[in-house]
């Protein structure tokens, strides 16, 4: 009977080792069933009449509140970033444990968005149920049709990453940060925040993704090699700025949730009050130098964790040949708009942390402690 | 020559081993110092004419932001919890390394206070700055006159700490938070938002601080004793919700920046969203349950972490005998305010570090890689 389902379980895994490398390895699908039928054929415009969101509503919103937990509640952190960026519309994020205990200011002008994979997440649905007493709109955005979160919820964005079945969440994290642009870059055109050009520019590159990713994933075997080296570490650090810092959380994350290595991430110019004292000669830090415009700050923390002998694996967009000269390691990913970045620097942390946790022989996709959908409080 | 000088650092330290135990014990007359001339004779308000600012200005603000760096950010995460309760004004609090660059949200109905010890903290000076070139109003809360930042922003609300030596900063940090809550009182009174009955139970509680710190200081044994049990520790945890998870922040940068123990704090409801990987038999975790509303909640976190064999050390207001069941150890504070509790809960934290560092015969005052007042970027 075991043998059965062990080979059961083999076949569904499609030749991968862990479910959780498979769903790494489905995020180009992923992110194009996401994409799918969401774009005008001209790339002028996302199309998402399946939200039914009124546009003068759109036009009049005051603020967003974006509340989940867990790699969710980081999607939510890129999703800030990048709806303040163009469609100007200040959004606070908020760990749903937090949110639903905290009487949050909000109003009808104030639209709400809950993330959550299985859409059953607790908390996130608790958050969901206090949003709407208050009297905000919800939009929920989840993966899976008719779950609680998508029934209660005023409108559902759904990301198509398929059933995700490791503990530790990728796809459905990097489809989440899809659903984010989709929204901000409808917000953007309904509000006029944005120009034609703008738009077309990041429409153009967002259906690049999935092929960048391709790439990112066909030399998977130089993050395999740096896992032997490092694997042993205890704790590793992840650094960052803007929305690198965003991505530093989620590497950290799940690394800290498969290797049970003790992973912390930092806003990188934060180091100096009082983290660098953490930092010692060959503790790895995972530096991520991905934003043009903080490329020189990032660079100068890099040098400073540097002068105290740590180990340094950087990652950044092909080009910043300066980054060789200083880290010990230099991770590349394609090029793209500097706001979609994290959909491609997290896959190299996503693949760091499921080599680590390889080469210390935990268990993938069932981390001690953890649960997939945490659908108790 | 050394010796001479040895001997006036001793006399500068009072009879206490180090700057940083000094700063703690100078708490109690920090807190009254920055207390005095700021509340009305019949404890009915708070007197903040210093400020000069606008009562009409003031009820007109739609949001707040709050930007800081290290110790000074958590005591701007207070400061959001507080103000957002009393004055129900939205506040967004940032770290000024992050603000700065981030084309923050901002217009004249935006009230910007920075925080800083020194006044001199670069990024917070950046910050600042940026604040102002966009045309908000800016109050800065710090502990030198006419330090830059003091002299730059428009209104200046002075901590009256004294001079803070010991690089960890404990005695900046509590009357930060004095401050916050003067800020928040002054703008619920003129936002209407408090009744005089509710004003006069915090302002009355508030004049209570300072015994209620000494009755503390006075029972920093039971803290030395735990630091030798468990000052060998490699990994510490904190955890909270709400008010508590902004004091573990703070708990936790403490600990590291002086006995280089890798510790972090969590918002306690995101533990089984990743963290409660990491916790194992043995692993010290500090559990701050001090807020009466959440303290059910917070007590089902804590049985987590013990279903784990981890070794907990409770912080509570006194009364909740409940935790002895559950806690290895459990650390009371006099009974307070919750609003206020964070000055109060946050002292057995800071002698906790500073035992732990000693312990582990670390340099408290200065530890390695850190200034006292970071003026590079």
């Amino acid at each position: 009977v075991f043998e059965v389902k062990w080979e059961a379980a083999q076949a569904e895994k499609n030749g991968f080792a862990h479910f959780m490398l498979k769903e790494i390895h489905e995020q180009p699908r992923a992110l194009r069933d996401t994409l799918k039928g969401r774009l005008a054929g001209d790339d002028s415009a996302v199309v998402l009449k399946e939200l039914e969101l009124d546009d003068g509503k759109l036009r009049s919103l005051r603020k967003i509140f974006i509340t989940a937990c867990g790699t969710a509640y980081h999607a939510g952190l890129v999703g800030k970033y990048v709806i303040e960026q163009l469609a100007r519309v200040p959004v606070e994020v908020d760990i749903a444990s937090e949110f639903r205990y905290r009487r949050p200011l909000i109003d009808e002008d104030t639209l709400v968005i809950v993330i959550s994979q299985s859409g059953e997440t607790a908390d996130t649905l608790a958050a969901l149920r206090e949003a709407r007493r208050l009297g905000a709109p919800v939009l929920a955005v989840t993966n899976v049709v008719d779950s609680s979160i998508a029934r209660e919820a005023d409108h559902v964005l759904y990301t198509w990453a398929g059933p995700e079945i490791a503990v530790a969440s990728t796809k459905a994290y990097t489809t989440q940060l899809v659903a984010m642009y989709l929204i901000a870059l409808h917000l953007a055109t309904v509000r006029g925040t944005i120009t034609l050009e703008e738009r077309r520019a990041i429409i153009k590159e967002l259906k690049q993704l999935d092929s960048r990713a391709e790439l990112i994933l066909s030399n998977g075997h130089l993050i395999r090699d740096l896992a032997r080296i490092y694997g042993r570490a205890e704790d590793v650090f992840f650094i960052g700025r803007g929305l690198d810092h965003a991505v530093a959380l989620e590497g950290s994350l799940k690394l800290k949730e498969i290797s049970y290595i003790h992973a912390e991430a930092y806003a990188a110019g934060e180091l100096k009050h009082g983290t660098l004292a953490l930092i010692e000669k060959g503790v790895p830090v995972v530096a991520l130098a991905t934003q043009k415009n903080l490329f020189e700050k990032t660079l100068s923390n890099i040098k400073e964790v540097k002068a105290r002998d740590a180990t340094v694996i950087a990652l950044a967009m092909e080009g910043q040949k300066e980054l060789e000269k200083v880290a010990d390691h230099v991770l590349y990913i394609p090029p793209t708009n500097p706001v979609l970045a994290p959909v491609l620097a997290v896959i190299p942390l996503q693949l760091l942390a499921y080599q680590m946790a390889v080469v210390r022989g935990c268990d993938v996709d069932q981390p001690r402690n953890l649960a997939k959908s945490v659908t108790v409080e």
